[in-house]
């Protein structure tokens, strides 16, 4: 099967235009130690956006001949690319939203690589240095505005959504875009694209002309979500558990879509997170939402939740069912309870260094078949901890579903075994089967084959 | 029945802040001679936005207590506003772009009065007059903007088009927006609105943070078509003349969508004006459009148009089903076309000075029932004259359908009657009947009673 | 002798970058009704800006070959000159502020005849008709600024002062600039451009980068006085009383510095307005300063104004040598009252409505020989008509020195003769030769022979 | 002696406004690792900018009361100043452009401390990883801007220069103002200070708002020349040889105006690079310029050039004497070849990665006595290597005479002693006896003792 692809040259209009030599030849290093893979890869994922693969490996496949390259201007910096899909351009001409997003893909592969990685100040083993790298790359980005009000709203949900699903999610962006919320999400279709589209539209009609669309993704998960070019401030984290870390210290509350075991895996991690005990006082406004036909599907995760974590985890979200307006007045009110509590003790807007996250969400999580079938899937620990567990099994099916090495593990050694207390690996079977009959697992139109099985 | 209202004060931020001592009285004068009227009439058919009324008596007097004034401030003036309809505010707020509306509808209200209708300077009786005065009130309304290409195409269709045909205006909005088009509209809802909509997306994927969304109406149809937010310049023209005037004098491209009476008119006053002799050269990309379940419509009025104005009138437009890309396309290249004609002829880009336009199609035409009844639409006379006529007959149709002058004449003296040629009168009848049959006349919801005869 | 000379083309950057086809043809006309003579005259004297003519004759005889015209392009107008002095050029291109300036002539030229004179709206024949013509020149202008708070300060003084005073009225503008104070000038050279240089360096150290440097100006004496590049806001008023009341209605405070005959007309046009019984309550500060070295200069005017006027004259002005700080800090003051004044009243900011100006001083005051004869210099009268008598005295003697229509009356019928009481002529006659003694009647360089004569 | 102060708290509106937690800690740590105390001493001289004092010594001494702290606010940093100079402030409110100085200090110092020191990316002991870190410190604070052409004009000359050679600067400015020449200087008063005044009049008078004024200094030198607030980008660089390197890289052309031992210091290290082989080829337009009472001067210099390095280093500059349009335009032309020669080879206008710096010029030279004692003075060495050694003689000249450490050496042990070849030594004995007798080593008003002695 061919696909149509386009060869361009485009300079950079942002701000690391200018890269130092030392730079250039590390992005053109394609040797173990060198960048070139890993921004070719993002490079393509962000192409490749508005299609419907969501299978990186796929993708890598299907545009083989794809090239990128960095050439020394007078004028700074110049991206030569060939064999791109054609599917980023009008007319010959890439489209504009994408233009950005490839130097902002450059943007973080340098920074990361360059200042963070091999930085001695930043003690990645600790979870201060991670927090502090991960405030670093966000700063860096320009994403964290100091002289803001709080105003970003967190939208988490499915790439794979129904058409009723994906209009509501636009009617919730439209009216939080009406209240002037800013709207940040894991940047791919669905119930990540919807928001922003109604939001554009929210802030048009109230001349909101600086409304943000943050995206926040990471080279693992970038080919299976390509960022929808509404984005307009992309940040690529360097792996899944900053990337999740970046939402809830820059997000200033979340709303909840339906969606698959990446939600779960979403909704997890918030949660472990707010039951953690320091974090008791902590406002964070947690909606979860979807239309009148979605109804079923937040009865089912507010029962996993209720038997898994128990009725005290339940406290920390509302469901709004079918109601736009009211999740985007409940959001502001939300919104404005942060702003009073940040403000009597000084804590930033931008930043929420106040949150305790515990190690046990911050280290990355190798979905490996034997991380997984060591779990510790019991209640026979604290609540928030069972939750940092619960949020890694489904981060290993997301895996095993869309990205790129979780697909390679199962094609060579099949299912991934999950194991665990029968209380709790009852409701989670049942959770996941409702996600497979819902079509939740992937994109729509092909039939899913499950990379895992659950063992009770 | 009740309808929620809301009192607010606002300020200007836009150009026409300031008011001269003698500007703020005249539009507090409620006299015959004063403005506050015409002022009020327009300034609730603005904060109407949204709603599904499209019938300007029922408008005034469902409002009757809606009051606007004037308050000189020292910063400027404030306009204070008592029971406005509740739909133009967030949360008590008013929407913004409807706040900007207001203040256009200001702006031209006080320059046509004050530096137009009573200045000698225009002779509002001769053509040259005419066209002088549109001008004027579109420089002052800061709509033409000298430094830009051409790129400005003006979409006409129904502002009761069916769920279909309101997607696919989006999408041609869409692709138009892709490509820098940006859209004028006579700013209501339906094929008016989706298109703007469609570009506001286009426009953020490629970062066109300034695209435009013009609206152009006049006092007569406001109330019918409120002004949707999106619409970022608005301009109320005196009449509906010097509207369509100025629709196809800042216009470099018309896009034509399904529709009822009032696009008829349209499609018959822009055919009249190419078909006159003197313009026989100028280039002026015409597209009728619609999605595949709208095929019919235009087969219809193709036929119209080939049984009445004649084959020759058939060459100045294309028909494009069911191809958003194409229409955007083939919509650039006639632009294209235009910008390399007037570039040969240093004519402005912003202003169609070279297109002449009969006194025919300038003359207001008050659509009273013997004006009705006296109309020659008979083939003993110039193609572009019988356009003309024809033009007429659509917009006293308008009229009687939903301008709140029209509709209070047929209240009292019953139908308009339409006599002419069998030949013309034949395809007429069949057209109008279709556009009944479709719905295309009101708003959708109510049943139709038609407010003219036919008679052949 | 020769001038060097410079052909070219420019595009404007402006506002009123469109014209109508009518407009075009007025500024083309050469006839008497045209708009032609006064154009290129104007054109010319901004052309002129920062050479040492003050001599609007000498100029036209000068530059005899200078023409402009007026070019339609398609992305505007352009205007094409011939022989333009070279000094308004860099290495033959422009510079960007005197470029700017001849728009603003062509917009005030443009819109004075075709809104203004010809429109029956106005009344100049009445007070508040010229008050509003004014109001409407400024605002189209763009010079009333609705959200600004009161800071601008009016610098009048002479055009030929010495060194020692004008590094004075730079130190005087510089402390201003570094508290946020924009300058109105007359716009010509020495104490009009002085307080300009000064307040850019004070405007950059704050960042203040939206400085105002607004020149106000007329056509008789735009020649003597060209508007130096700093002016960053030009408008051309029709003659010199609509350019006083412009000065007195847009500014919040006046400082004169030293000057000659044109600036005793101008402290005589802001007393005689000021002593006004209906302005009794209505705060205007008003500082005339010098350096050390000018003092005896204020010592004088203080006399005169104390020996005609009386004393109550005198307090509504304080003087203040050699302290540039004060200066800046009293004006301060004296507009944060003019402020609070205007807010507890809803007066506008941007234009002095409340302030009473007698007919007297609007009504244009041809300085004929008869009129000067003529002239009602006694204290029979009250003492704000006595000042504004003794202003049209000292405008005549302006136009006698430096204006193209006095001069050639001078040279056709000789001095003008000035009557009056013996208690005013006598101080009239000692300050005017103060004047001559101390070369501030023309630009240095030249032997100065009196155009008048004062008859006791 | 007393001096005013004043106690405020600023917050910033740059773009470091957001800082770590842990970089707060580093500037508050007081201890030898800590970066308290150059922040403090850097915006100590800060603020002082415009005082008369060019002696850090003095200047600690002064205001030892003097305090600043960071403040963490949810909206970001603030910086809580106690005891500062009230010199920086005007009505008690700090001059703004001090105010963004005083975040460009904290800014780099950060930046340096965290990102350059300690990060062994950049290897400090190699020529590559000096350039390397010029780079980064220059584009972390902005001042590489790539999409610019060729502009920036670096000019050196003294701060303690007689009032016709600071209004000669001025006018220097101000010709290459007109022809949108942006400055760079070392940012203290007198030759550093004139061209900005100046190019900000021209500049104004072109309407050119982005005009930039950029300073470079370092720790070590910023008490003696503070910055003066016109410059809008000012750079910390860690020491005084990164802080020529940055000169020569990021400007396109150098203006040396007169000066004394600092600005010896500054032409020996430009021609010392120049005369470097491998930059045989590489256009550097280099203009020694004066007013008509400041000939000598460059008759000297030029002198001491020809005897010491040869006639060769007089082919790499002009001297043109009291002509500032003949220098814009030299200097216009020259940079124009070197726009031509970069654009030829794709080499970076912001960045001058072509040009060879040898490491003798890049090292830190500490003047020691030791060090004074040791340098070799003779011409059996390369040119530019002699040039290096030179460079570094009148580098400890201006140590002793104006740099706090330096100040408090010669104050323990006495003079320095410089030897060499008698035919240099007579030179640069003639030269700086030259600089005692114009009053060029320190600001004017105190009488100079010399803190060296030429010893043959």
């Amino acid at each position: 099967m061919e696909h149509d692809v386009v060869d361009t040259q485009i300079s950079p209009e942002g701000h690391l235009e200018i890269l130092s030599k030392a730079e250039v030849n590390k992005l053109l290093d394609t040797s173990q130690g060198g960048l070139y893979n890993v921004f070719r890869k993002c490079a393509l994922a962000v192409l490749n956006s508005g299609s419907t693969i969501d299978d990186g490996k796929e993708l890598l496949e299907r545009y083989q001949s794809f090239d990128i390259s960095i050439v020394q201007r007078e004028r700074g910096i110049k991206l030569d690319i060939k064999g791109a899909p054609a599917i980023a351009f009008v007319d010959g001409k890439m489209i504009k939203g994408i233009h950005e997003h490839l130097f902002s893909v450059l943007r973080d592969i340098v920074f990361v690589s360059n200042e963070v990685t091999d930085n001695p100040k930043f003690d990645l083993d600790k979870t201060e240095g991670i927090t502090d790298a991960v405030f670093h790359i966000l700063r860096n980005a320009g994403v964290l505005k100091p002289m803001l009000n709080p105003n970003l709203v967190v939208c988490w949900g499915g790439h794979s959504i129904n058409r009723a699903e994906y209009n509501y999610s636009k009617e919730v962006g439209y009216a939080m875009g009406l209240r002037d919320l800013d709207i940040c999400t894991g940047c791919g279709p669905g119930a990540m694209k919807g928001p922003m589209k109604g939001a554009t539209i929210g802030h048009a009609k109230q001349r909101l002309h600086r409304g943000r669309y943050l995206g926040i993704t990471e080279p693992g998960i970038i080919a299976a979500e390509s960022p929808n070019p509404i984005v307009n401030e992309l940040v690529i984290m360097p792996d899944i558990e900053k990337r999740l870390e970046a939402f809830v210290r820059t997000g200033h509350g979340i709303v909840v879509f339906p969606g698959g075991a990446g939600t779960a895996e979403e909704i997890l991690y918030i949660l472990g997170i707010l039951l953690h005990p320091d974090n008791a006082e902590i406002p964070f406004p947690l909606i979860f939402t979807g239309p009148e036909t979605s109804r079923e599907y937040f009865v089912q995760i507010n029962q996993f939740i209720h038997d898994t974590l128990g009725p005290e985890a339940q406290q920390r979200y509302k469901i709004i069912v079918d109601d736009p307006e009211l999740v985007a007045r409940e959001m502001q009110a939300g919104i404005k309870a942060v702003r009073e509590f940040r403000k009597s003790r000084s804590d930033a807007y931008y930043y929420n260094w106040g949150l305790k996250i515990d190690a046990e969400f911050q280290r990355p999580f190798p979905p490996t078949h034997e991380n997984m079938r060591n779990l510790s899937l019991h209640k026979d620990q604290p609540v928030h901890l069972l939750a940092a567990n619960l949020r890694r099994a489904f981060s290993g099916v997301v895996a095993g579903n869309v990205k790129e090495e979780g697909m390679r593990a199962i094609e060579k050694y099949g299912h991934f075994e999950i194991h665990g207390d029968k209380a709790i690996m009852g409701p989670m079977d049942a959770l996941l089967a409702s996600f497979v009959a819902q079509s939740r697992m992937k994109l729509a139109g092909k039939p899913y084959t499950p990379c895992y099985r659950v063992i009770q």
